[in-house]
């Protein structure tokens, strides 16, 4: 066990990587002029372009609900909706930043496991199109999934299809969208832009940066003369900026993105290949990048948490969450299954 | 059948009631202070407080969307959260306005009958009680239902109960609250402020106004602060509030909103009389005030919709909806159901 | 004196006038489609298009804020400002309800009269063009002006030329165009579109209406997609149409706008010339339309204000405002004059 | 002159400080809870109430925009206003954010030097109480101002008497807020909690930050229910909370604040004794921190700007602004002095 401490809480509980740091200290020198007119932003953007396309817009923003509220706020009137899987981030966990910000309806679409598909939405799109109802615009995913799971690639361009058909657009939440490349064996670009994704919040926070997302318009007419506006007038504007670009410099060189993103998501198979076999787990979600949802009795969640810090999902069933990130380290993962069966076995004496 | 157009698709098509017209000419004698502060609308007021209690608020709205969303935006903050059935006015049919007046998340609670009970407010109370979730503060039913259903009213107090146990209001989006205190053989007060509920969006429109509607708060304190700003910030104070006042005073004068009311459900009753006989023609809720709901074949609903206006709501079924109101007289109605009867024969014999 | 209490407070304390109580009782006849799909609001769209010219689009609104913030909504983004006089209703009267439902800055520019000129523009035009201050995108004047003056026709050309030579639009609150049309001896036409006008809040309630707005965009394509959602987001979509549409239709028909405004504005002459004579009155602003800015003493002010009711629009001065309407009779403006010198009158006797 | 790049534009080219690089280093050890749940926000939130006083309420935000706008918009109404000079960055420099998060107005008051005082305010407390008007409820000011002046503790004071009489509160813009303490000699709670002020944005980012404002409330009450919903609704939830509080940390710890913001003051002194000597430069504002105003031909702005990069704020005169900041070199400043001398120098030559 790492001398560390290590929580399994979330990818957003890790340090900042190494290499990201070095970029960051190398970027500070002398005076830079803000709000992203500087070369580091310029490095940054060309980064981008060269992994996206050259017609790739790219904002940089603080936070990922800065990037999913200020991407959306550029796409929508706000008599126009975003329709989300009712478990979306943007749903559930953005205290309804879009809501006050776009003034715009967020429409949940419930599904089983947390992706939508042509036949979730089908239903949500004859409420009528006159001034009655907020009319739907925007589709947006993310991609891995809140739980954990992968859209394949021809989900999304069958999705993509299916929206474009009907004058909506595709947004994807990426905010794992590295780990979600890393678990397909594809290019960032290839999950999202080749196949028909308007906009994309392109994580860095929960793939070793200390701060920063990038919003990319893959059509940038779409939000050129909105989305400067948009970023600055939701306060996520950065006026350091190159201290944001510089880690993205560093982030999409020499494949850093997926070597952290692919380290996050061994450290979850190796974990899940522990816990599966443990008695009185159950892995209740497909296990595709770096989480694993699971069941396990009330007494053994607290006795693990007392031990690692992790969320419970369901405080009713339980079901919990695990996650490893780019710092995660076998013997972490190994130390805390051997905590999570010590907790189960205690809980099985007890129940004798 | 009466020589004027008569339609069925909503109580909003009916012309003004002739008292209520009565009342607005003798409103319109000389000068009055703009904004409420005439003698109509200290005397409608008292009305109010009559038939609901001293402790009653009352301000006059334009319509009804403006009364749900200026009540409710009195009192959540953006943060907070309405609690709705998902086929909830407010939610299907206000364009959003509450999302953008407010800047706060409405949460639809999908229902068989559009009803909700504590046990389906449950599973929406648990999401967190930190800053990432709306948090939930007001839960919001119709009475009677957008499907033409009634809480009985221990359902009513059930529901505040179980609201004011967890820190929640309840308000009540009474569009066509006259209709269902008819039903219920009940005053709108006893089915209301009697029961808990904290706030009534008192309809006018579609009880024979020419337009109207009135916010009661049941428990001052909570929005006298809020109230006047909202409704003006809502673009929602009449300069010449007079006009409303007295309708709103010949209305809840001499038992006519009673009146109004009975007579729709009446005429309702009459129509369910005569299409339950109708092959088919399947009534697909229960019928209870002033709406039926059913599902017919296309063609026929086609044919019908050729001579009388009415609304369809499902078109994949198709369900249709149709609604009387205080004008709506017998012949009207049995013309319409020999319209109906009519164009089910002619898709019977198009069938063969 | 007439019988019937009279004020000088406001054209919006009249009552409604009886061509258009008529109106209203006119089209009380039957069923009609809710929301503006009946033939009353088409009739009364047509007369739009006769008086203002066929690319005129017409929404109606309940009221004055909803008609100017509706309409100023459709043609700006969030980011972008309104510029105004200091002086303007949208700034001083309307609660801030712009900067709530459109999330936009009004920029109130400070000049003598109330009249916005090209040279009282030109400051606020140069503070920056990227994304750190909102960017100006309307400006919007009032016809007649809040203190009873006029633009000139030559005036607003010059300002619609200016504007549009800087990619900005212009609207126009005409609460009282009427009165600026009248005293103009000009068509609302000739004061609005032909001059560049881009929109137009036409004012209804100050000039014999019961209820009701128009907003008139003379270039369709500004805001047909925006236009129908955002008045039902606004909360100023009425469902029972028709009994607006049917006061403008008879507001519009035989020159009923133009007697009534010519009418009103006729009887501020009338005052004004009694009052000019009175000692210890010194009328302010130029009287042109159906309003007079006058200074007296403060006893004076209040001895007169308990016999009619009138706004003090300045404490310190004071400064009050006298206006007349459609109903105000010759008898009543004596009547008020008398009491006016009566005051003042009272008011040497007590400073001997 | 030194080797790296310098920019006389603003204090945010500046880089981020040694030691606060080191503390954000320092801090990059193991997993930490998110959202401000972890060891180093606790502890940074300590060092605060040693400074401003144990009843101080502190949330972390990622800029000076969000921070300002997350501390007013806690503490109105959407009807309620902000009073701020014209010059406020609030007013001028933030693309209407507060306007479309808090939906309230801002109304900017007309001051000479970007000060405001009670007289300022005076005329704008008396634009009525009722729902017709915003209601003023904050006056917010900068310390030091937009300007680089300064407040004197007794000014402050008098204002915040003057607000607290008439019910108003009193946030600070605290951008500059070491600068101003530095200049004046003081604490920063001896001239803003001390004096009455109600909230203040406590800056970093100018002052050797990275990133990172911190908003302090110091009557607890006022905002304790509403600022943690209002950070994360307004996207100013930093996930990787740590890293901001531990360059917070070392910022109040060891008077870093004060040497920074000492060092960067004395650089404008330096400057402001070299240009005032410059034929051709006219300083126009008072000089009291970090921040010199002045004017000089066209020519020479634009030879000087060729060399070293800051703003113009007034096209016309023009005026041009310069600051100097934490790393700002005495030759960094000889060498800037000297290009404005050259580029004035050339302007006289050519003019003859």
């Amino acid at each position: 066990m790492s001398a560390v401490t290590r929580s399994f809480a979330s990818d957003n509980t890790a340090p900042v990587a190494p290499e990201i740091l070095d970029a960051i200290r190398h970027a500070n020198e002398g005076d830079a002029v803000g709000y992203g007119r500087d070369a580091w932003t310029a490095s940054a953007v060309r980064r981008f372009r060269e992994h996206f396309g050259e017609a790739t817009d790219v904002y940089f923003t603080f936070n990922g609900t800065g990037a999913n509220v200020v991407a959306l706020s550029c796409l929508v009137h706000p008599w126009e909706a975003v329709l989300c899987p009712a478990s979306a981030h943007l749903q559930t966990d953005e205290c309804g930043a879009f809501e006050r910000f776009a003034g715009s309806k967020v429409i949940p679409v419930v599904t089983g496991d947390g992706k939508l598909r042509p036949q979730d939405l089908e239903p949500h799109l004859h409420s009528g199109h006159d001034e009655h109802h907020p009319q739907p615009r925007i589709v947006s995913i993310s991609q891995s999934t809140e739980y954990g799971g992968l859209y394949e690639p021809a989900e999304i361009r069958e999705l993509c299809n299916y929206a474009h058909e009907r004058g909506l657009l595709v947004h994807v939440d990426g905010a794992r969208i590295a780990n979600a490349a890393a678990a397909l064996n594809a290019t960032p670009r290839a999950i999202t832009a080749e196949l028909g994704v308007d906009a994309l919040s392109f994580g860095g926070t929960k793939n070793g940066l200390m701060f920063g997302e990038a919003i990319c318009f893959f059509t940038p007419e779409l939000a050129a003369g909105a989305a400067p506006f948009a970023r600055k007038q939701g306060m996520q504007l950065p006026s350091k900026m190159r201290y944001v670009a510089a880690q993205f410099e560093a982030l999409l060189s020499n494949d850093l993105w997926l070597r952290y993103a692919s380290h996050a998501n061994a450290m979850t198979t190796r974990l899940h290949e522990r816990v599966r076999a443990i008695a009185g787990i159950r892995v209740t979600r497909s296990v595709r990048c770096n989480a694993i949802f699971a069941t396990m009795d009330h007494a053994a969640v607290a006795r693990a948490q007392s031990e690692f810090f992790f969320y419970t999902f369901d405080d009713v069933l339980p079901e919990v969450r695990w996650m490893t990130h780019w710092a995660t380290q076998p013997e972490d993962v190994d130390a805390f299954a051997d905590c999570l069966e010590a907790a189960l076995t205690s809980s099985r004496v007890e129940a004798r």
